[in-house]
């Protein structure tokens, strides 16, 4: 570690690093004639000390497992991110002036297009939930000193998802982590809640049980002394409530309302920019960027994760299933991580949770730090898979967006989807979870029906590079496949095929097996039927159903455990759409009832009953 | 009023009441074979103390204004919440063992097909926002003095929503509010993250600016006590914090792990219920319901909404049409209320924040309370508009499915869909915001282009019972419709079309726009197509499309400024499916960069340019 600087000339060549990222965070927005100046020069003195004398990193090697990590979450002050990795060496400060435009990555919010971001924000209060899962993959996984700092502002403290990331890094007693929320005071287009009462926000975390330091955050000397005192914390994690102003620096702008997300007119940014150049003084020593002096861990072996070992008549739930191939991959790959939100006894991570109490981490009830912690482990390199019923993960679907922009490689299990939960009614039931994923470009989406597609899926899942949902279903469902069965993602299967097929049957999980009732009870009245089991929705295997299609004189039906919309059945027609076939779609039309899962089926018309009535009106 | 009986026989006849709650739930559950009788006996004192001493209602006018409003946010409760109200003489007991069944709307949790349920609860952590919209109806809009309870469990108070109502509760000294934690130690799958800690509760809940009250959740007088407590507490809200265990009065249950969400066997069940019963103790009076000594307003008049005055040389972006026709509907009809979380400068509905500040209600950066507490007001008779960016209503999807599954009369804005936003980049753009509403079977999804088609939308969206979803863009759009051109939810418009066309063309929005442009072009070359308005995606207007396409040879396209799964190609796609025809989708199909609008409308091929080119691809 170098030396360290005299206070005197610390405190001079931070305040000329804070002065350089406010003059560059005006210069780049008024050149690209929008942004956010005012919120980046806020939060100037606080990223200055953080990045040339609190962090230790090395600005070459921007995502090593050992340099400490930095979230802006308040991701609208990305001019002011850019600036100060620049600063730092890491690219040209010429590239600055490219901000937001088409083809530069220094795009209006940080995305992980850039190397030095981890994920992506701009959709507030996600910051935290991801440094959660960073804390705990440096404490509990990777047993490192790395630190991670996330940057609020004081608006986005209100989001729900921020209190649900505060409980859960009390309840790890993550005190890796530090918490930055820069105050000032204004939000998009009102003063904020609590302006600029720091003692309500101090009752807020602390009550908590964060320590919570509250200080000037445009007084660097105090700064310094609280990311020390946070450094020194134990056991729990600290916030530094930093009272600023926004448009700090700026003449005639500072602490002025109707200024969010407004850039200078350039003779105003130029006068800014002259008045802030006025204040940088000579200094004789350059900072020097504290490296971290630990190493991470050795790559660790991964295996082959074992075949499935199930017996033709065994009756399993796919989320069984699904609770059994997640512990047999754990035991192989020891990057693989589970987290779950109170429901593990239902969704099975309990099995991995108990034989790898380290590698799980229990959620309670806060779905949204549960899909962020999870991106953020993925960003630190674990495979982690994070599982609740699948109704609830609408819940967290801003952080599942997010994390698609981010292509982090996040893998998701939604169990008890569709009707066929039964009693329970409509509240617990995932109707529109296809829907709400596959609207994602690049999430992949896997639906087995029986427990040996299930187990190949998982694998398949850890394997892929990428955000994975996998549907899992509550009710118990006979075994399809044979063991070695092949499967991809993208892939298909004809399970019921002739040379005589009349219609195409498409269907996944509990409707497959509904499927192939229709298809004895249609051979046995002599009509022949092709059965797909569409495994793979997203991506979808476009040649086999055309193929089918193609087969059975341009006759499909599709039939699914999810609502209309979204579902299946729309992602057969746009795979098929231009072919000129007949594609008729059988889903859950309205919102359903409490009942028994085959009363609900047959009363939501996705019954074999209701499938042989509609295939029978559909031939020719 | 009635006369307060004697404590001691109060006492005597809420613990009977009680006492009878638990054996109706054990008895109730253990008929249907599943549900939640742990759950619920925690929380039955509770339940007695405030059905039969506390609140004030009319049982048999259950939802008229001036009952105080019960809400049990802990929705798997529902065998107590079920026991009460026929306790409290709705409807027969009897009923209570056809509990999760099919033919009973006593389903597994509450719905609003009850006539005593506002809202659908069974998603934790959506009662407390609700019932922020309840309090602000009582206490901002009908100056009533009716109180609302909102009863949660102790799992449930660690999902962000609760904190973010609980902040805007304490922001609009919502003293009209209670709400009542039942912090029975033990959540589904594990005891909770604070168990019995009742001080750290305290401190969460102050520490947020609530009086907070902790008692023991099984002691009366204490229960009495502490509502008492909250009614004379002014200017801010107040929870009480029930110390109970889980099970509690069933012997060998009571406070043991592993009961969460079972039934009692029968011979369990009955030797509980036995027990139970030897507990209820003679009395000589019975418990008299308070009713509500207060009348609601009087009927509210309403007129007719003014027709649009644009130019036809106006250039006027959908999101502030939105603004403009929300203002003229709120002149028209005082039950319109609005709703924002921080952006009303950008959606627009800061114009009637300004007009009617009494009937605005500012949520700050707090999506899931906003779409919650709009569920609430409309459950209160208002006609409630909630507004902010489309894709950041995905924070609150779980609170919009809830909605929809109480057929909730709410109508929600979002702006700033799709790639045509430019520099913010993909994190401030609506693109999967079709897939979700759609999704929902009773979600009306519109989509207007023009600020004529916006301000008749709006009057459609008030008139309309039940969830609409309306989406606006960020650029200005040129005038495309007379101030007197009629629209229907359910309609679209056929705005080029001629004897000769080859090809039709379906869009919304800004895409239309392009999509004209493309005629334009292409029928300089020769080529004549038809060009649809899609502005109300669900309910769709299949019969135009049918007669379009077949008009057009049965080719159509589809373009729009959403992802590609789930939007309006998918709507019509899933509208013309089985008519044999040829239907391409133009779309977004990867995450998008920042850049200009018009750039990125090019390069994500949904541009005139792109249109061309495609139509001219498929064209025979």
């Amino acid at each position: 570690m170098p030396v360290r600087m005299t206070d005197d000339a610390l405190l001079t060549v931070l305040t000329n690093k804070a002065t350089t990222l406010r003059i560059e965070s005006i210069r780049a927005t008024t050149e690209a004639g929008s942004g956010h100046p005012t919120s980046s020069t806020s939060a100037a003195d606080i990223v200055a000390t953080l990045f040339f004398s609190v962090m230790r990193y090395d600005p070459k090697k921007k995502k090593t497992q050992n340099n400490d990590r930095f979230i802006l979450s308040k991701g609208h002050a990305a001019p002011l991110l850019y600036a100060a990795w620049a600063e730092a060496g890491l690219f040209d400060k010429h590239e600055l002036l490219r901000l937001r435009t088409l083809d530069s990555d220094l795009e209006g919010h940080p995305t992980p297009r850039l190397s030095f971001v981890d994920v992506a924000t701009g959709s507030l209060g996600q910051g935290l939930p991801a440094g959660v899962g960073m804390a705990l993959n440096a404490k509990r996984l990777d047993q490192s000193p790395v630190r991670i700092y996330v940057l609020m502002g004081d608006g986005e403290s209100v989001e729900g998802s921020v209190w649900e990331a505060v409980e859960v890094a009390q309840h790890y007693k993550l005190d890796n982590l530090c918490a930055i929320v820069d105050v000032n005071r204004l939000g998009q287009s009102d003063p904020t809640m609590l302006q600029h009462d720091m003692e309500a926000y101090r009752r807020r975390w602390s009550g908590f049980g964060w320590h919570a330091v509250v200080v000037d955050g445009h007084d660097i000397p105090a700064l310094l002394a609280a990311f020390d005192e946070a450094a020194f914390t134990k056991d729990r994690p600290t916030v530094i409530l930093a009272r600023t102003l926004k448009g700090k620096g700026i003449p005639g702008v500072e602490d002025q309302p109707d200024w969010h997300g407004k850039p200078l007119k350039k003779e105003q940014a130029q006068k800014a920019i002259e008045e802030l150049t006025r204040q940088i003084r000579q200094s004789a020593v350059q900072p020097e960027i504290r490296r971290p002096d630990w190493q991470p861990n050795g790559a660790k072996s991964v295996r082959p994760m074992p075949a499935p070992q199930y017996k033709p008549t065994d009756s399993v739930a796919t989320r069984e299933a699904f609770g059994a191939a997640l512990l047999a991959l754990g035991e192989a790959n020891p990057l693989v991580v589970a987290l779950d939100a109170d429901v593990k006894n239902s969704t099975f991570t309990d099995k991995f949770g108990k034989r790898f109490p380290e590698r799980f981490f229990e959620n309670f009830i806060a779905e949204q730090n549960m899909v962020g912690a999870t991106a953020g482990l993925a960003a630190c390199g674990k495979i982690p898979f994070a599982a609740t019923f699948a109704c609830f993960l609408t819940r967290a679907y801003d952080f599942i967006r997010m994390a698609a922009i981010s292509q982090s490689n996040i893998k998701l299990m939604g169990s008890h989807v569709g009707v066929s939960i039964g009693e329970d009614g409509p509240s617990q039931m995932g109707l529109e979870d296809i829907a709400m994923m596959a609207a994602q470009p690049d999430i992949v989406v896997l639906y087995p029906a029986d427990a040996v597609s299930t187990h190949r899926l998982v694998e398949l899942a850890a394997a892929h590079r990428g955000p994975v949902y996998i549907r899992t279903g509550r009710p118990k469902s006979p075994i399809l496949y044979g063991n070695d069965e092949p499967f991809a993602i993208g892939g298909s299967k004809v399970v019921r095929q002739s040379q005589k097929d009349q219609l195409t049957i498409v269907a996944a999980g509990v409707t497959l097996f509904e499927a192939l009732k229709a298809y004895d009870e249609l051979k046995a009245r002599g009509t022949a039927v092709r059965i797909i089991d569409l495994y793979s929705v997203a991506p979808i295997d476009r040649n086999t159903l055309i193929q089918s299609g193609q087969a059975t004189g341009g006759r499909m039906l599709t039939v699914e455990d999810h609502y209309a919309h979204g579902g299946i059945g729309d992602a057969v027609l746009a795979a098929v759409g231009d072919q000129g076939f007949r594609v008729s779609k059988m889903a859950v039309r309205e919102i359903p009832h409490s009942g028994k899962p085959e009363e609900l089926v047959d009363r939501y018309g996705i019954s074999a009953r209701a499938i042989v009535e509609t295939a029978t009106k559909l031939l020719p």
